[in-house]
């Protein structure tokens, strides 16, 4: 099979998006990370704690085969507390990694139980959606007269 | 090289996302398409043409090692007209997808003459950067209330 990415540099791509959006959680004023809302969408703080319930339960799914069943996580509410579960799931993700044997990014789950992917699909699937909610992140900020971060710096 | 992605998986979801955000470009009232923006942010045809300016060749360039300048697209001023360049960009990539030597995706250049990165590194920056925008597409979308297409729909 020709290869385009080996899981080194999956990870590294994750986690690159993983700090910018750790930098757009951190831009928001508390109080309008925790309640601003545009059109009626979640305000950024369960946005980002979608991201959260994905992030670690993903890595740890592809790695053994084990997943529980995805529930809708409970907000903090401080972003001082999610940014500690933020970085918690850092920690985890990249502990976690260089125990997936290679198969696993390729062989079929029913991730949560429910949504059939391969294991690079599952992964992809966190990747696209933290970034997804990351861009409506980008709007409310600049809705509220904030510059956000740098989309291309993933240092 | 340990193998997650084959060329044709990346394709796949790349062509994935691009009819999922033809269908966001679909979703919008033409005079909103055009003009329409929350916190000073562009109108969504304007962020649909950064993605077309990079699409195919960003495509065409990983293939072949030549690439153009960045230039700012201009807008067309209907959303035929851009869905037009749109559906010319997935016959272009698709076209040119066989032809990229496997080399190539980890070959380094400077795209558009530069930003170095590798041929798959620039091709998830276009990926991630339209995922971007779209996201920002959807809060356009709902505070204009529309409800925007299914992100897992890939269809």
């Amino acid at each position: 099979m020709s290869s385009v990415l080996t899981p080194e540099q999956v990870l590294a791509h994750w986690q690159g998006h993983r700090r910018l959006t750790r930098r757009v959680i951190e831009a928001f004023p508390e109080d309008k990370f925790l309640s601003f809302s545009v059109g009626g969408l979640r305000p950024f703080a369960m946005q980002a704690m979608e991201c959260l319930a994905l992030a670690a339960p993903v890595a740890r799914g592809v790695a053994t085969g084990q997943w529980a069943e995805y529930t809708a996580p409970t907000t903090p509410d401080s972003k001082a507390a999610l940014l500690a579960l933020w970085d918690q799931a850092t920690g985890e993700i990249n502990a976690i990694w260089p125990t997936i044997p290679v198969h696993r990014f390729t062989d079929v789950d029913k991730a949560f139980g429910q949504w059939e992917n391969t294991g690079i699909g599952s992964i992809q699937y966190a990747v696209d959606n933290e970034i997804h909610h990351r861009g409506q992140g980008y709007v409310y900020l600049r809705a509220l007269g904030i510059e956000p971060p740098a989309f291309y710096d993933r240092s």
